[in-house]
């Protein structure tokens, strides 16, 4: 979609192309911005990217040229070492907290700098010795098990290096699967492991980037030896909350609160402007450089996790049985259930969903997680839950939240031999994927 | 699975039948219970469901035979009709709210007959003039669309029989789909319609059946001409809230108070034991027993709902192709973001998803919804967003959760002649299902 001709040849009398600075003026103001294309609505009403951020649409009365659109040069400035700090390395994998307003398409891209990371956060010098790699620059969306690997490898490089801390930057779509995975692939950790992201780009006044890595930062020289991630507590902007990597789940599209952790407290908060840590829970392994690193980072790339609805058939499960999967996570409803059994004409197909599960199981594994979200795993209350548990689906998982059991899946099958070495690591407490008893 | 030899013999001696009423002796304590069968765990310990319904394993010393067992026969009670009390239908749609234990497996099996229903809430008859209809007995997880619209039917013939009010009494795990359902399918409703479900069953102490119940019979009477969920507010007995029935998810797995409001509050709240009503919001249609009902209650099951994840393949949306799937519900992550752009070797497979899903969009319909579950979705901010705006995955579904977004699509794509006709039933705001803006 293009804008009318009518505003075409506006643009066109005033020499304006897409992306330049333009003032545009109508009966009651003026106001700014760069000329972004139109992508959908009205096409006589104009797309102005403001200097705050935010687009707006105006429907012009005279417009005029200001200028071309320059990338922004940002000072480049180097810090010096300090032997009294910890040193804290900072590895990016991409997402908003690593980005800029691409000015082709007016979207959000995830490129940028050391460089540039460190002078919009100038302050964590002063927390620790920060050093920068960049793994990769890519949408947290399109991640894959094998980007889990590679983080968890540059962890693992960063911690026989001697850093004393690790923060990874990630994009907050997909960062708790991430963070859950390093808690399985790199286990007896004698370092702090911090993931952090932003909810909102950095090209916009409400950007939590600053705030989150200079907490992360922090947390990263404290004493818990955990994979955490560190995000806003709530709508203030006095303190983020250290989620425990495997209980913790992206709530809400936008709000810079998003991250909760579900069934736990968090480890602790990081106190802002202040930095004071404040620890929540004592359940935590403490630094200790000496301890060694146990480091499993296979993947197994055949499995899925599928939810259930009322209505869902058999063939979604065939597929996966065709295309040889060897493990399928279900989100299923309440304790534990899926759409396994007839009463009547209607629901006659969830026989073949029975039988389905039951081909499933007889070469690979089941395990049920609740698409409730909260709350524990029980398949022994009702009876289609029995009937599941005979047929081989597993219902042990207690109240681990379904993005982990995802994700311990895809580890456990990657790291072990048999279908049955990967059965007994789901089933051993590996990072406090499950708890004993739940919280909330 | 059953008792060891060792077990078994005891039990044979003893003359013990599998559901016998037994005393166990063992050194510190003697307990009296039913005898179930194992199903799991230790074959040398016995597995005796108590008094209260919950279930014990104990190593036996001894054990010696009390009685059968015998279905408690529950006493039968009729009311009188008063002319000064509404008339409220309930329509029983199985659930636990409707179950007895079944002291086959010892699970619970939906079964219950109306005078059931009647006896253990007598106080309702305080409340309204009650009429009870068996739509049919199943658990919830295995109803399928063509029960909504049963129930949907249940509802619009009660109406037409001059009904006051409708209770529903339905299972947990899937209630609010169903509840959205009928939100689309019996527009511009006369009266209230109001969903109960029960969390704990009734052989146990905690049971929430009766309580939940008397407060929807009240909400049933109320001013409220609305399709509503009554359930537990908290974990107190003090109140029920009244969730608009397509804003409304099961957000714990055991839980009385598991039924939460998504983004916005409650209309109203029952208190218990007084049945006040007390009104949380004043945006909902009054009772008008003239306002003539908009009765459209097709499905279409072609429909289904696919969460994302990092490792997501094409072959899911392939299958759904293959098998002339109409409609696609994506959980997507975040703001509306699913994996399809390669930037390196390890993403290649998300190109196949983008072909795969531009495919689908050819011939049937995507929306996207967010797995974060609150929050808004806006398919502008980031580059994979737009591309997938490009290829027709409509992202203007706003705030509606994905379990509603996908129940709507179901019955846009059953009440439409054309893909387009259904997109524009989508895209309108037919009960409240998005809103204007989110509450949190």
């Amino acid at each position: 979609m293009t804008y009318s001709k009518k505003i075409q040849s506006l643009l066109k009398r005033e020499k304006i192309k897409l992306y330049d600075l333009i003032e545009v003026s109508s009966k009651n103001f003026k106001v700014k911005g760069y000329l972004m294309p139109r992508t959908e609505g009205d096409p006589n009403t104009l797309v102005l990217k403001l200097e705050n951020g935010y687009n707006i649409g105006i429907k012009p009365d005279s417009v005029k040229r200001l200028g071309s659109m320059k990338r922004e040069k940002l000072p480049k400035i180097k810090f010096a070492k300090d032997p009294k700090k910890k040193n804290v390395v900072l590895l990016a994998a991409g997402g908003t907290i690593a980005s800029r307003i691409d000015y082709r398409t007016g979207a959000v891209k995830p490129a940028i700098t050391p460089e540039e990371i460190l002078s919009f956060t100038p302050r964590i010098n002063d927390v620790a010795n920060i050093s920068i790699k960049i793994l990769f620059q890519m949408l947290s969306e399109c991640m894959t098990p094998h980007h889990w690997a590679l983080i968890a490898k540059g962890v693992r490089d960063a911690i026989n290096e001697g850093a004393d801390g690790v923060v990874v930057l990630h994009g907050t779509d997909t960062l708790g699967y991430s963070a859950a995975y390093l808690s399985f692939a790199l286990q007896n950790l004698p370092i702090p492991v911090v993931f952090v992201g932003a909810q909102r780009s950095p090209d916009r006044a409400s950007c939590d980037a600053h705030m989150n890595i200079l907490c992360a930062v922090k947390a990263a020289t404290s004493d818990i030896a955990e994979v955490m991630v560190c995000m806003h507590e709530d709508l203030n902007d006095n303190s983020c909350a250290l989620h425990q990597g495997n209980r913790v789940r992206k709530c809400h599209t936008s709000r810079r609160d998003a991250f909760k952790s579900i069934g736990v407290k968090p480890f602790a908060r990081v106190k802002y402007p202040s930095l004071e840590l404040e620890i929540l829970r004592n359940d935590y392994a403490r630094v200790d450089k000496t301890r060694k690193l146990i480091f499993k980072n296979k993947v197994c790339d055949k499995v899925a996790i599928i939810k259930t609805f009322p209505g869902l058939k058999s063939d979604i499960i065939k597929s996966l049985i065709k295309n040889k999967y060897q493990g399928l996570v279900i989100e299923g409803t309440g304790l534990g259930h899926f759409p396994i059994k007839s009463y009547d004409k209607f629901s006659k197909e969830n026989e073949e969903n029975f039988m389905a599960l039951k081909r499933f199981a007889k070469r690979g594994i089941i395990f049920m997680a609740s698409q409730t979200i909260w709350g524990r795993i029980n398949m022994n209350v009702y009876e289609t839950g029995r009937d599941l548990v005979n047929i081989g689906v597993l219902g042990n998982l207690l109240d681990m939240i379904p993005e982990t059991a995802y994700v311990k899946l895809v580890w456990a099958l990657g790291n072990s031999k048999t279908l049955e070495d990967a059965k007994k690591l789901m089933s051993t407490n590996i990072a406090g994927e499950f708890t004993e008893r739940s919280l909330f």
